[in-house]
């Protein structure tokens, strides 16, 4: 399946807030859910619910609602999220300690594998009942445990080493939360996270209210 | 200035980009910068970065570049950095404490100037040079010290607590993270912030290669 060139990038953010709505909802007993609906919980209007879910083929009945279950499989299968990728987060301070702990990726079928660090005090400790390898062992536990991604929690310099290590053992993506530039070979998946962003928008939005 | 109807989600969001490139770039000395160049720093495309500045007005001149003073003050003051507005961040667990020492916020010109807490084991201690306050005195210390941003970074839980306070305390704007809906009066500022949707594109992007 090919999505990219049609789907905005606007809409690919918004499916993980689908996804968790619509897992809540069937938790819940309910087999159908109006377009108006949803928008309520997600504060999101219909309008746009209806137009963000066209582009994926037809999964509600006019005038009655999405089929819960079916539009959740669908939503899953189109971000992938059927195929519990393996990730291992390297870097154990306030950040990659958080990332490790937030139920928001776990909720969506990530399989949380390996964690590493480099300082002996950390190694061997356990993070959300994971113990903490030693960041050398990195490219044999990549392997073993099956690391589809990484993510990067480490200082700005130790990044580029970190992300070349991940990418010799094999990983397909990485998510990158140094505030740095990284070169991986063409193919690889990078995803360049930058918390500041939202908080910009918000300074963005008070300015101009 | 209205800025919000004219210009994309996407576009906002790439500003703090070109605002923190453009200051490196005065660092280094430099006083006129090409698209071209912005462009291999950022890993846009050239003609991405001319659409995206020309929604501000005229700060180039044609076959030579932008004048790297006048677009990062124009970028600052439509993104509205130039207002240094005072942050405090609520809930001092692991994401709160990434948050406090994350380098990418200072650079963007906001003055931290509060922490909270309510376990008494990390009251009155001190992250990234602050004092670590008793939520109890949030009311006060806010008011005290003029924030206009809070943080949440608490259990969901207490999510909603914690933004009523900040309200009822005159903040302007909230930066959310605790993963939960929160109820606001109309006018303020508030963005829902959920780190797993960087993963779902990821994992999105690997899907569909």
């Amino acid at each position: 399946m090919k999505y990219q060139g049609a789907i905005s990038k606007a809409t690919i953010d918004r499916l993980p807030l689908y996804y968790r709505t619509l897992r809540l909802v069937q938790e819940e007993g309910s087999d159908i859910i109006s377009s108006d609906e949803l928008g309520r919980r997600l504060g999101i209007t219909p309008e746009q619910i209806r137009k963000d879910l066209a582009s994926f083929g037809q999964f509600g009945k006019k005038g009655v609602g999405y089929f819960v279950n079916e539009l959740k499989h669908n939503v899953s299968t189109i971000l992938g999220l059927d195929r519990h990728w393996n990730i291992a987060i390297v870097g154990m301070g306030h950040l990659g300690a958080a990332l490790a702990n937030y139920q928001n990726v776990s909720s969506l079928g990530f399989n949380l594998v390996a964690l590493f660090d480099a300082d002996e005090s950390v190694i061997g400790g356990t993070v959300n009942h994971l113990k903490v390898d030693d960041v050398k062992n990195l490219p044999a536990v990549v392997q073993e445990r099956q690391v589809d991604i990484g993510v990067i929690a480490v200082p700005a310099v130790f990044a580029q080493q970190v992300a070349d290590a991940l990418v010799g053992a094999g990983v397909k993506g990485i998510w990158n939360f140094a505030p740095v530039s990284l070169t991986v070979p063409r193919g690889l998946h990078i995803i360049n996270e930058d918390l500041s962003i939202g908080l910009s928008a918000l300074s963005f939005h008070m300015t101009h209210p």
